[in-house]
This record gives structure tokens, sequence and C-alpha cells, in this order.
């Protein structure tokens, strides 16, 4: 039993030690293979063309918290994200920061500033301001709490509209009923058949006018061209977008210089090294007492 | 008895009614006094000259957190800044913004984003990261609960050095130890002889190198030009600013164009009109009573 390592050597100098510490092998790419039937697990962001080269795969591992970069998997071999504490928390600091930027109208602000002007807009505040989070997962959950404190209204919209503790959750079905209400809007979703571009023209018209809209997904998931009209017409007020679509943004794209948009280069999060070795550790002893693999991946719904 | 209201028409528009309701009496400009014996309390942000001219004044209300801006008082005239909790949350979010925006280097990104320029730097976990707050009081303690929930480690500095739950408190003689350990300083300080520019040259210098600062405390506490000399030398990394000094800051003031600060024109609160009403009428109540003024200040140390 081997794990495979395709990723940078930043990262195998820190997956090195740990694996070697916990008495578990691990080959360091695929020219090192010397026999293919030992590898039993591959670490990868995508995986080499033919998986077929190794007849006892189990799984594959995405060195991300996503799997929309991922080729459908051959029969038998499962497909698991990483699930790291430290992607979450970032993630979660970063929608929070985004949430009370567009929040406290920094779009404005910044504008103002570069042209040297002071001038005072009325001071809003949270209490009572309806965040809906689409996508109510790992994520999606940290980050209703912490804004759930600060006196935000938070909602959710998820597939299963299962309960989640101080968030009123929307089923699929009722994703009109969520987006009515929903004054800033966080995409948290995860990129599938059903996610790709979600945020469209269509949306953003049953978002209550002058929404804002904070996006942590995937760029995939969102029309620019909506989005900039959207802006034109006053239906939304402002975006702040870690995902672009394309990404990355071309140097002279629109998005760029619109003041009513702040961008982030797809920095919300980056998984600890160390992290994440611990979770591939995790995978493999799970796999080997035959128990629940932690972060797999249902193949038919895509994540 | 009479509160005589010396501020804007809008929030007379608002105080009138809750008076009346409250069944006080409340005069809104000096032109309206026909009585000055009648006004025992004075709304204000700057009082009238001559204060004498209200033999039975008990107190003067300031309309804001702050009574940096008012003259000595008459003997036997208390002094009261106004209580809202709608401030204090509308300045924690403010400050949980801007420390976030520090830590995720918004400056930079921002800085890019004005150049079209997609690039990546590495992500910063919250957890381990020291933020020192100086002036934990009412606001402080807003500030540090919330960031502590984020997984930074806080400390606060104040006069007493009394005991807050959760943070680590340095008094007034540990002020060098206090700095040595504070990555991101936030100062809510209020601005009394003792405070003011206190964010100087020298104690920059005291700071870990590459330290941040957030300040929404008082222009006047903070030496610019100090502020420019330790971002020139990396030894403060960035800033964010709601206040400055001058304030407001000039449209051809350096600052303005400087890619490490960021700032917003004292618009981390405003009072909500109602609270402020509500806040007075506890005052008049109180001093009824002969039981301690709300936001009473001990005029001696300043707040
Ligand atoms: N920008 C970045 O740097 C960055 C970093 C990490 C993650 N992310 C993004 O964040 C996403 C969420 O991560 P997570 O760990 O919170 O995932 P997760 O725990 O799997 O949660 C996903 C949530 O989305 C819901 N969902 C999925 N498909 C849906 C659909 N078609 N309709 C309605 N709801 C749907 C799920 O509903 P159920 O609860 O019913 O299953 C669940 O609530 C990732 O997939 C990725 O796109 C971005
Ligand atoms: N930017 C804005 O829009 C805005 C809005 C509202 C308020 N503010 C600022 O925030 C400040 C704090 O408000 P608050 O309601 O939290 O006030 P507070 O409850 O009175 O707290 C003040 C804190 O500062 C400490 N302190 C005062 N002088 C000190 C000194 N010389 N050395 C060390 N510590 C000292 C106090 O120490 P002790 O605990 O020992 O008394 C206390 O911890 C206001 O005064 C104002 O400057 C700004």
């Amino acid at each position: 039993m081997a794990l495979l390592f395709l990723s940078t050597p930043e990262r195998a100098a820190v997956w090195g030690p740990i694996f070697a510490g916990a008495g578990e092998d691990m080959i360091v790419g695929e020219e090192a293979v010397s026999d293919p039937a030992a590898v039993t697990h591959i670490l990868c962001w995508v995986p080499p063309e033919d998986l077929k080269r190794y007849p006892n795969l189990e799984a594959v591992i995405s060195a991300g918290a996503g799997v929309d970069q991922m080729p459908p998997m051959p029969e038998g071999v499962a497909l698991v994200r990483t699930i790291a504490p430290g992607i979450e928390e970032m993630v979660r600091d970063w929608v929070v920061m985004a949430t009370l930027m567009l929040h406290r109208d920094m779009p404005i602000y910044l504008h103002q500033a570069n042209r040297g002007q002071w001038s005072a807009h009325a001071v809003p505040r949270t209490r009572g301001v309806r965040v809906g989070i689409m996508g109510i997962g790992r994520i999606g959950r940290l980050v209703a709490w912490t804004l759930g404190t600060m006196g935000f209204e938070v909602s959710g919209w998820s597939r299963s509209g299962q309960p989640v503790e101080g968030v009123a959750v929307y089923g699929e079905a009722d994703l009109d009923a969520f987006l009515a209400q929903a004054e800033i809007l966080v995409c948290l979703l995860p990129l599938t058949e059903d996610t790709r571009a979600i945020l469209s023209a269509k949306l953003f018209e049953k978002l209550p006018r002058g929404a804002r809209l904070v996006h942590a997904g995937r760029g995939a998931q969102l029309d620019m061209d909506a989005l900039k009209s959207a802006l034109d017409r006053g239906q939304l007020a402002s975006a702040m977008l870690d995902v672009t679509n394309p990404e990355p943004l071309p140097e002279d794209h629109w998005a760029w210089h619109d003041p009513r948009i702040v961008i982030t280069p797809h920095v919300a999060a980056s998984t600890d090294h160390a992290e994440g070795a611990r979770h591939a550790l995790e995978v493999i002893r799970t796999g080997r007492n035959r128990e629940e693999l932690p972060g797999r991946i249902d193949q038919q719904r895509g994540y």
C-alpha cells in the first residue's frame, strides 16, 4: 500500500516526514513508481490520464476542498476532497470580512479614497440585516455562526434543507423564497452541473433591490455579464469576488475597474500542508478499517 | 426641569416624541429658552460658551461616545457621554472588518486590483496571530470577544489593568510588554491628555517588526508622519484608519494615496437618535433618584 504524491515539492517536503512518522509509504511523482500495483491512493489536483495503470487504486484525494476539476473516476475508485479545519476557517474569515466590507460600503469609501474625498454616509447596523448563504455546509455553518453573533439575521439554502441551529434553512425547492429575503447573498456552493452559472441574470432579479453579492464558491458559477448589468440597473449595489469567470481574470477585464466590485485572486483559503497530510493518513486508515472515508464525494451528486 | 436640546433638526425630530412620550420637557435651541432656571440638562456636541446662564444645570450630555471636544465644566455640573449599544456594535463591526482586512493583506490586493494584477500571496490563519487592543473598555471588550471566537489571540491595555475574560490584560505600566507582542495593534482609547499623540515613532518602534495598525480612537492620538516613516522602514506593514490627523483629511494629503493605508472618513459609528434619546432620559431619571449617571465622565482623568 502506498500513496502516490502528485503535487508541489514544497508540499512534499511537509508530507514526507509526516508519512514516514506514521509508517506509511509515500511515492513522489509517477516516474518513481516501480510497482504500480502498490499504489492504493493518489494525492493530486488533477489525476494522471491513465488511472487504469494502478490496478489496486482505492481512492483519489483532491489537494483542495473542491473536486470540480476532477474527471469521472474509474469504477470502484473513491473520490475524496481534503478536509482541513484551516481551509474552513480561512474561508470563514474571508467571507466575514467581505460581508462586512459590503455592509459597510467599503466599495464606495475605497472609490472616494482614490480621489481624496472625505465624505461620510449613513452608518448601518447589522441587526435585522439579512444574509443568505447559498450552500450551508461545513464552511457555510461557520460563517453563519460568526455573522449571527454580530447581529446579522442569517438564512441558508441547501439541497437537503437540513436544519442548522440559529439559521433559517430553505430547501432546494424554496430557492425563490430564500432569494427574496437575502439582502447580502453569500455563495459557498460546490461547482456541480446543478450550480454551474447559477449566479445568473434570472437569479439576481429575484433578490431584494440593492442587494449585495459575496462570492467564494467557484468562478464558473457566476455570469459576470449578468453581474455587470444587475449593478448597472441598481438591482445589485456591490459585489466582492474571490473567484471569477474566467480565472485568472485577465489584466484588461472591465471588472477590475468597476468601483462597485472588489476582487481578490482566489485567496479565500489555501490548504495547510500538514493538515492535508493528516487528512490523507485518515483516509488511508479508515479505508483499511472499512469505515467511512472523511471527505468522500458522492460522485452522483458531484460534491 | 428641562433638557435644552442643541443638535440637528433630524435628531430633534426623533427626540421630541420620545421625550413627550416620557412626560419630560425638551427645549429646542437657546432662543426658545424663556426661563434659564428651568434648564437642568443640555444635550450638545459642544456646549454654549456661557453655561453660567443656567443656574440649575446638572449635567451636560455629549451627543457622541467621546467628550474630548468638551471644555471644562463649571463646578457641580456633571459631564456625560452617550451610551448606546448601537455605537458600540458599529465600532465593533468596523474594527473586526479592519483587523481582517489588514490580516488578509487587503491593502496589497486592492493595490494589485487597481492595476488588474491577479497574483496570490500566502494565506495566513488567524490562530496564534496576536491582536493587542489599546483601551479595553466597552467597545474593546466587544471587539476582543468576536476576534477571540475567530481564533485570534487577544490582549488588551488599560489604565487599571482590570481583568477581562479571555483577554491578557496589561496595566498602564506594562505598555512596553504589551506592545512587544502586538502583531495587529488596535487603538480604541479615548482622547485625553495622556493619550494625545500616543501613536508615535517611539511607540511604533516597540511593536514587532511588520506590525499592522487599526485606528478607531481619535485622530489627535496619531502622529501621521511617524506612521509614514514606520511604513517606509518596514517597521509597520499596513494601517487602517477611521480617524486621521487632521480631520477631515485634506484632498491632497499623501495618506490617501499610500497603498499601505486604507482610510474611512470617521464612519466607524454614528449615534442612533432613538438610543441617544433613551440614554438622555436615563440620565435625567438617575439624576432625579440620586443614582449613578450612566456614561458619567471622571473629569479628572478625562474619560
Ligand atoms: N474560494 C476559495 O478559496 C474556496 C476554498 C474552499 C472552498 N470553497 C468553496 O466552498 C464550497 C463549499 O465548501 P464546504 O466545505 O462548505 O462544502 P460542503 O460541506 O460539501 O457544503 C456544500 C453545501 O452546498 C449545498 N449544495 C450543493 N449542491 C447544491 C445544490 N445543487 N442546490 C442547493 N444546495 C446545494 C449542500 O447541500 P446539502 O447540505 O443538502 O448537501 C451543502 O449545504 C466548496 O465546494 C468550494 O466551491 C472555496
Ligand atoms: N471612530 C469612531 O467613530 C468612534 C466611535 C465611538 C468611539 N470611538 C472611540 O473609542 C473610544 C473608546 O470607547 P469606549 O466606549 O470603549 O470607552 P471606555 O469604555 O471608557 O473604555 C476606554 C478604555 O481606555 C482605557 N484608557 C483610557 N485612558 C487610558 C490611558 N491613559 N492609558 C491606558 N488605558 C487608558 C480605559 O482604561 P480603564 O479600563 O482602566 O478605565 C478603558 O479600558 C472612545 O473614547 C472614542 O475615542 C470612536
